[in-house]
């Protein structure tokens, strides 16, 4: 198979082309992500090493390594000590595991692409590449912020948490990016009332914002003036992200006291859990009031293991999904803001069942929910695939959210765009030679999953 | 591609094109959809003008238009006044919103081929289409009964509440159309005890009856003299929609005390699940003792948007489905009757994970189960095509009971079953093209999915 | 079509043909079914003639055949008296019904290869088929032992109950058969302490292992006896089936009250739950200690029909499944032991939505788990398909556990990892015609799927 077409099925890799050609070329648009904005910030930043690099801090690819029987220690996991090169040695030997994943086509278009590595990743090749990775990643023009321009990112925005100086985006913005790469506020530290560090990171809200709070209303003050901040800084959106994607009303007064015995340290899973939803409405408020999209990541069980959690902390690769519940936990939501072209809500789900049942039935009614791209678990070809025959006839594409490659590999996200781009083309292209979609409808929906999507639904116009 | 080509993959589209030529002329058998009998049994009726005709109409069209931030009272939803003209044109503008959906498809097929309209509608064609529209509904040819025959409907079964005069069907008798428009006895009204204006509905019944309904016996007394009003006019199905699809049994004194306590006021949600519950039993053996059929259509949360509701009532596209569960809930009932071929269950579900792992296998063993069609949010090809691949093998083909339109929208009527008939007729080829199917069978299954196993499962035979 | 292209898809058969052609003629491995060992221990055993051989011994046959209203009584079901010629006719008239099933194309293939019958089945047919059919089944040749050489089984694994006595697999044993019949332990009658025949199943065990069960941990040890006893004859894996696949700690006293509870039959359905989720932990641990590979089918409610039950006993095709939740259920497990690669723990589901929601995500993390094949209602090439695109990108192909012929239709073995191993070389010459995958990587999976995993998973390397 040619690399043109890649990801193309032989009986429409003509028109499939012909759509990717239009759309080929068209800026990265990046509304959700995890990158370290100081690889940007930082004009002296590097990616540093091949393996802490592509390996020690992707918990996509040492989860796999991980699932095969290599401890996290021997791949340079959350800070523990490994010889880089002992761990690409190890990666290097076990890369057919990665075959028929999404990772594997990821590593291998970002090695030959970004890095003009042809050669097979194997034991034997695994030191040869080593060097010849190491020193290109040395190489000024393989600095990220280079690379950034190479990779044609028009915009690209981080996520950080609320409690976060950012001062990384402070870089940014006198460095003349801020409009290049945003922030984008999370909220998971005052989310659980009954987690581990929740008055802890209450009190540093506080003191972020020169407030006192000891009051659900100040919690939300609270908020809201980092809102602020995050918006001062090119924000367009918040991130909220939930095991139990729910919504709810709350009478200020019981919000009041569940807050009171989260500082007192009493509090129980069902307080969390009632807080929770009552946060999560309010956030959506305060976005409908200052102009933010609300992004709803649900289902994600996070931490599923207890002892990686203590010795290598979160995002190890052990956050397992769970079944989730739209229809009725964001009823509430819908019901009050729902209406309201001018807000904007995008629901990402892991759980594909409720595609069709919940999610793109809800879209296709509410102008305010748009639905997130397949995520995380959902990012392969034959996911997206799965993805866009599901949610597409019920809500119509004009109703999702376009990519986002949600990745703390830079150098990876010129493949997952185009990957995305490529099942995109492939899946338009059966359409039309079926006959339930012209060849310029084509052209146009080609364009707006490539950018047009993700440009309205987060702000990024 | 040539529209004969429609919905067939390249690789297969000379089978399938085989396999369509024996189905394409057959007539439309429509066991189950929600045209208004009026349309037939006046002999004045007209399909009015365009906008009323094909968007106000149906809310598969103005859902979408309403989701991309069209008010729905400038659709002209729920007899809100909008200029029908106005109404058109903001369709129009928008008929790009349908590219990949099937109502797209269906409305493009309706245009050309009922109306002969080609032109692309859009902002700038919307008020020369209009035109063209106006006039030809207003033709004698373009009337409900011409259309009717034009359509080859060989039987089309209308959705009627039990609290129907059924003067419509009666008029439809009179004027010898009687076998070829038949009522569905709907049982919504008297479903939910807690639901406002349960007791009214009940009443209602009673002075339909001329039953004193005081109790639960009387209650089920009414609805069997409904049953066979209904029956006496040519139905040979009831429908039955719930929610949650839970059949139960449960002693009569405590029937009758869930009655007693609806008709007080005084009912809970938990008293109008175990009635509910009761009352699909009942229903079935109703059925089961008068030869009828009993569809039961599950998952459906009606009425989400509380305002929506109020302001233009149901059928709003705001109904959202949930997760539902059939196999422990559908237990007394199949064990009851399920072993009686005699008997007739249609089970639709809008719960796609609920195909392979409860109701075909239920289907695959119990001789009174057929799985409904794949409905309303299911109703894409792709959607078809799921659900034939989740489906047939588990229980066969003969095990489902073909298809339905499920529509108001009477002349979509035949797009809906072309779209039906093409998807299955490439299925087939595909399974013939790859060993898994003699081409006979093939032609035999074709003919099934399109006309036979709808007369059988419905009582239409 | 060729019968060599059977179920390629004409767009790829090449490749598929050439991915086939390395592993056609690979061995069998055979992890997990339902034969009787007694077919194999026996050395006159045959498979009787041929309606008690392929109809009223194997529910996948015999339960479509009542979906459409045949009674079980005049299958042969369970003992029940039936004309054999009787029976064959019933089945051959409707053999149709078996069109796009995957029993259809076994019992195609099956009477193809191994009976070298080509005649179209059906009821003109059914006598002449019955008689080359009876007349085969009586040759030497066609006796069990010598089935099992031509078909090239390496190993099969039988399914047997930890009551049993073993003397089929002690009489493998001495016939020099012991390691390629093996035995697998089933802990069914002990599972449920809230089921009929709890406490006679636990005296029954102490029978047996020379042991005063009165106490959890006698029992515990009753269990580790019969592990040892299965090991003895060669068993690599325990198999354990609950409708809720949970597994959790419980404090000794506490599960010992259960049991104790249940030894004077005064057990509830929580008992049950809480006891059977410490029986699953408990089991994994032994498994751990003692180098057994842990199998876990999940989500079959079993015997779903009462009076079926009570008339033709278990196993008449009236087990049907039910929603499961993994992620949580197993985490007590997977924090425990999942961690380790020496552990080995097969999860199947029933449940397709947990597949990439829960299972293969935790596959992907946890070294100790690997995915079970695509089970029962999932083992049609669609659901295959299915299985492979869910769970490939998700956790790799090298965390699943290849393929499972589950059956006891002995003869039917050969046609079903055909069809798998054929499903399999289509599906990678896809993503090899699509640029995911290098032929040299395809081969390697090919070969994987087909025998490597199972070996691995199950412990028969």
């Amino acid at each position: 198979m040619a690399h043109d077409a890649l990801l193309f099925a032989p009986s429409r890799s003509a028109l499939a082309g012909e759509l990717y050609a239009g759309v080929a070329a068209l800026p990265l648009v990046c509304p959700h992500g995890h990158v370290d904005p100081w690889l940007l910030a930082d004009p002296e930043a590097t990616l540093g090493e091949p393996a802490g690099a592509l390996v020690s801090s992707d918990h996509y690819v040492f989860r796999m390594l991980h699932s095969r029987g290599v401890p996290l220690a021997e791949l340079g996991v959350g800070g523990s000590r490994a010889d880089p090169r002992a761990v690409w040695q190890r990666f290097a030997e076990r890369f057919s595991l990665f075959a028929a994943t999404p990772t594997g086509l990821w590593l291998t278009l970002e090695l030959r692409d970004v890095f003009g590595i042809e050669a097979r990743l194997d034991g034997d090749t695994a030191q040869e590449v080593y060097d010849e990775l190491a020193e290109k990643l040395a190489r000024p023009e393989f600095a990220p912020r280079p690379l950034f321009e190479r990779f044609g990112i028009e915009v690209l925005c981080t996520t950080d948490s609320l409690l976060d100086d950012l001062a990384a985006h402070e870089a940014l913005r006198a460095a003349g990016w801020g409009e290049r790469v945003r922030p984008t506020l999370r909220t998971d530290p005052v989310m659980r009332v009954d987690a581990a560090g929740w008055a802890e990171s209450v009190a540093r809200l506080g003191a972020l914002t020169d407030l006192e709070i000891g009051s659900y209303a100040s919690l939300v003050a609270g908020l809201l003036t980092r809102m602020a901040a995050f918006q001062d800084l090119g924000a367009t959106a918040i991130d909220v992200s939930v095991t139990r994607p729910r919504a709810d009303t709350l009478a200020l007064a019981e919000a009041d006291a569940l807050v009171q015995r989260g500082l007192r340290g009493e509090s129980t899973g069902d307080d969390a859990d009632r807080l929770e939803a009552r946060l999560v409405y309010q956030l959506a408020e305060l976005c409908f009031d200052h102009g933010l999209v609300m992004q709803l990541h649900g289902g994600s069980l996070r931490n599923h293991h207890a002892d990686g959690f203590s010795r290598y902390g979160r995002d190890i690769g052990a956050d397992i999904p769970v079944a989730t519940e739209w229809t009725r936990s964001l009823a509430p939501l819908l019901n009050a803001l729902g209406e309201d072209p001018g807000f904007g809500l995008v629901a990402y789900t892991l759980d594909e069942s409720t595609l069709t049942r919940e999610l793109a039935p809800l879209a296709g009614y509410y102008p305010a929910l748009t639905l997130g791209a397949p995520w995380w678990f959902l990012d392969s070809p034959a996911g997206m695939r799965r993805y866009l025959d599901a949610v597409a006839p019920v809500c119509g594409l004009a109703n999702t959210a376009g990519f986002v490659d949600d990745t703390r590999a830079f150098p990876s996200i010129p493949a997952r765009h185009q990957v995305w781009r490529r099942v995109c083309c492939d899946w338009l292209a059966g359409l039309v030679l079926t006959g339930q979609l012209t060849e310029e409808d084509a052209h146009a929906l080609a364009r707006a999953l490539a950018v047009d999507l993700a440009r309205a639904a987060y702000g990024l116009g």
